[in-house]
């Protein structure tokens, strides 16, 4: 399988090139880069001396390279993919796109959450929303797959049993989500040096951010009806790692060993979910692509408390 | 004022002793240790090299001593404070307990809760919760202060105005806090060594902790009705503060600028807590005994969410 | 290839059981641990849930599955293997211990740094230290491998090639090295809570490091004479990773050129040895076996600074 | 006590503006930034609020304030104040400057490691290197005090009374300094950023970081003959503190005692180092201006190691 990879030397696009530099059956043909052009790959990252030497190219000299590949993969911010991707679709070249544009339906939702109009939308039903736990069939035969963001994955993965069994309060859906520092990517920016993010904690974006929606869209088509969430995302002093802590009221009161049942029962099929009584912790999923769940009951107030954590730089999300 | 602290090589004890050390109007009188009878408290905490050499003493000793004192200092796990207090007392001492054995009023909430028997439930009521910004005449004419707890000082704090406004639903809060790993205290345990704790994240004690009957007790006593609070802690590798982000729904809507105005008119006498419309990071309250509070309005779910940062080392929490 | 594993359930053993449980051509036929016989190892390591569900067994339970297996891996503190290893030599068992009792060559001198008499001197000639660079035939035909320390295999690949073409002054050898906080193992000890290890940095063993006779005795063997070598271990606040960097005066000037030539010519039949012009950096070593070395030369006080990196849990070292 | 800071929201000038601001004989009267303009100082170092809200001004400003201060501080780069301080100087302003450039005594020096031609080089003698432990009371006394490099401190602390007593060889002194990422200053640079510097380890400036010639000068007055230095930083994952590991060869052997009491009586005036029989640790120095020094002979190799310890980022060093 031959790949091209555009937005390669971020954080997200980097640990999708060492997953791909490592796959036996995949040969990547071109990496492109906006900060980095013409210098090799193992010079940006150290970590690839020895191992991949390719030199990255131009988003501009990627036309000439169309035709050598299979797949094309692109991580890039928001904004940044709608305008690019049109072409190779119609090339008949497969597009996973780790940035966040063709994740939603609604071109309307769209416009309200990035304040941008997007430049293909009818790409937008087409596109498969690329969690294969609830879309596996369709991800196999896409040609557009748009890839969770980090936060939606360990959301959606944590929340869907619950909804897929209508047993909650479909508007009561709170979720606390805290990530490692590395998710805010490589930019250069003050409150991601060290000196600012190491040894401090902070929510961001309250009520605001972008993976809401995103959130939202995945868990009223399990529910088949809309769901409303509210979600705050934290930066904690870590490099890798998310880890959901979602709260919502039970119609009726379950226990935790009937609630862990339904669960391992909904991902029976799905290897990488791992439901277990005991509480996740980042560290037990770092380098794989585990999302690790669990679940307590409080009685007292009728609520259920699902945790759930992945590496947020694995494969799956960015 | 002379004073005198029992558990005085824990991290809260150290936290205490560094403050008291300092103290222009203080002298210690003596610290009693466990673990660490006859060793000089700087060759525990080494920081404290030429600046007090004191050695630890046991607590058989005590009572020789008790007469030199006018304030006790307690800072023990559970369990330990409540037999030791009512011959303090009894002989004038002013005790203030940073443990949590006069925190709750209710001796069966606290037999609930903590699994004991308390054994001195008669004090229950003559204590005072030491938190300034809710009782402060209080605390300058009690005999035994129960300092807060380090998660209810930021939680209470975040929602006191809320409440005292009567603006939230008594039954929607939900408060998820995250806390450094010095809070987990100096004992040995796996969980805490650097190797576990360091680049890792989890919750734990989930609806389960005992915090969580305090934090309901003060929010009770300031709406005048029971509050139910669901409470989540989260360790944080880092070694001190804590961030609590509270979430609860609103009666009737209200603008972002107008809940700030009512938090600021509420804490208007009280310099050490600090509103803004920013976000507070815990970096900001490092060394200080602010607690530093902001909060966001969520139109689509009709709820606040309140975010507060102290550090939980400084002097009033344990 | 069967293999087992005793001290199975501390930090080197668990990196050792992480690389043969991915090993396509090795099947892990037990797991010793002293701490938690007929305990899931996935209970322990939770990263191994759905991956490797084995039970610890105890060290008296090994004897009945002696003739099971191929090669035996021992991952103990020293002292405790040079008792053990005997027997499985006997019988035709291929051994490698990731501890220390047979690394030095002399009985006198292991004396002499572990304060033992060894249990099985006449095996220390017979043992090969497991270092690749310098023994490679070697390894491929012992009954017996030594693996070499984790400081050093990063001080000995650093240092060999100046002195195999004899450039150095044999007594002006200084190595400083770092080391992150798990190299400390995962034993109970306040030194190594995250409260404790966190944003700081020391020194320790100064002088006395038991590691400083092993980098002699190989540098000594390269040197065909007794070379004398200063070794200063340092805990740096990570989880992973060995940065040293060592100090020796050159008996004649030489470029930094004509060093780094020399360099890549001795490790060229070894690729995970990767010479640079760039100093090395911790990160760029993580979950690999590669050492990244790089040198630089003070004309003015005429020394060579040599800096290396290793992963000191990867699979070579412990 | 009337002040101004120039370079006042870099990390070294936050440090400052913290001590200044909390001192009873002190009053800030303006604050220079270039980044800042304009803007309050407690909304760029939010834990200011409360406490100081003085606006940023620029540098074109401070003239028009030049008549109200006593004192001037300045912590800006190298090449920066030396053409602002003349003027000052003459206007009878005490200046302290945080930063390099009225370090060297030697202009051609100066040229040499800096680069740059010195623009008030007849300032040169008149400034005091600000080390209160060798030039107390020239600092009494003087216009302009220079105060030392954050490694300079730690370092000339850490081997002055073995120079000033003869007792090594002046061409054998290595040292080896570890700093907190803080160090490195709050400007943007990738290897800066959490992501990058967090969980790693390098050396930087091997051979050629210009701290190595202040610490020469230094240490060559204290021994009055020339002395060789090299000198290699390290850039180590926390946010405060550096630890020097310092190498010299014993011209006759001489004991830990014997030099442990060197070491008090050369330091008895001076109660801000702490010589003890432990290893400094960087944590128990912390916000304070102590320097903690220890040291251990090698009588295998003739060597003494002295290592010391301070807290980069407190008052008397930058």
């Amino acid at each position: 399988m031959k790949v091209g990879i555009i937005g390669a030397t971020g954080y997200a696009g980097q640990q999708l090139v060492c997953l791909l530099a490592n796959h036996p059956k995949v040969s990547i043909e071109f990496l492109v880069s906006n900060s980095y052009v013409d210098e090799a790959y193992s010079d940006i990252y150290r970590n690839f001396r020895s191992r991949l030497d390719l030199k990255c190219i131009s988003i501009d000299e990627v036309p000439s390279y169309k035709k050598s590949i299979d797949i094309l993969f692109i991580a890039l911010p928001h904004g940044k993919s709608m305008s690019i991707v049109p072409e190779f679709i119609e090339e008949g070249i497969k597009v996973i796109d780790f940035g966040a544009d063709y994740r939603l339906k609604s071109k309307t939702e769209y416009r309200e959450w990035y304040g941008l109009d997007h430049a293909s939308p009818n790409l937008l039903n087409e596109a498969v929303y690329g969690l294969p736990e609830l879309h596996k069939s369709d991800i196999q035969h896409a040609s557009l797959i748009a890839n969770p963001g980090c936060y939606p994955t360990a959301s959606i993965l944590a929340l869907a049993p619950l909804l897929d069994a209508k047993l909650v309060d479909k508007n009561s859906i709170i979720i606390d989500a805290k990530s490692g520092v590395s998710g805010a990517g490589r930019s250069l920016n003050t409150a991601t040096l060290y000196g600012e993010a190491n040894e401090s904690l902070k929510a961001y974006s309250v009520a605001t951010h972008r993976h809401t929606p995103e959130i939202a869209q995945e868990l009223s088509k399990v529910y088949e009806d809309a769901v409303s969430v509210l979600f705050t995302p934290h930066l904690i002093p870590m490099n890798r790692g998310i880890l959901a802590t979602c709260y919502s009221t039970l119609n009726t009161l379950k226990s935790q060993e009937e609630l862990l049942s339904l669960y391992s029962a909904f991902y029976k099929d799905h290897p990488f979910v791992r439901i277990s009584n005991d509480l996740p912790e980042t560290k037990w999923v770092k380098n794989t692509n585990y999302c690790d769940i669990s679940l307590r009951v409080d009685p007292r107030t009728n609520r259920v408390i699902v945790v759930s954590a992945i590496d947020n730089f694995n494969e799956r999300s960015s």
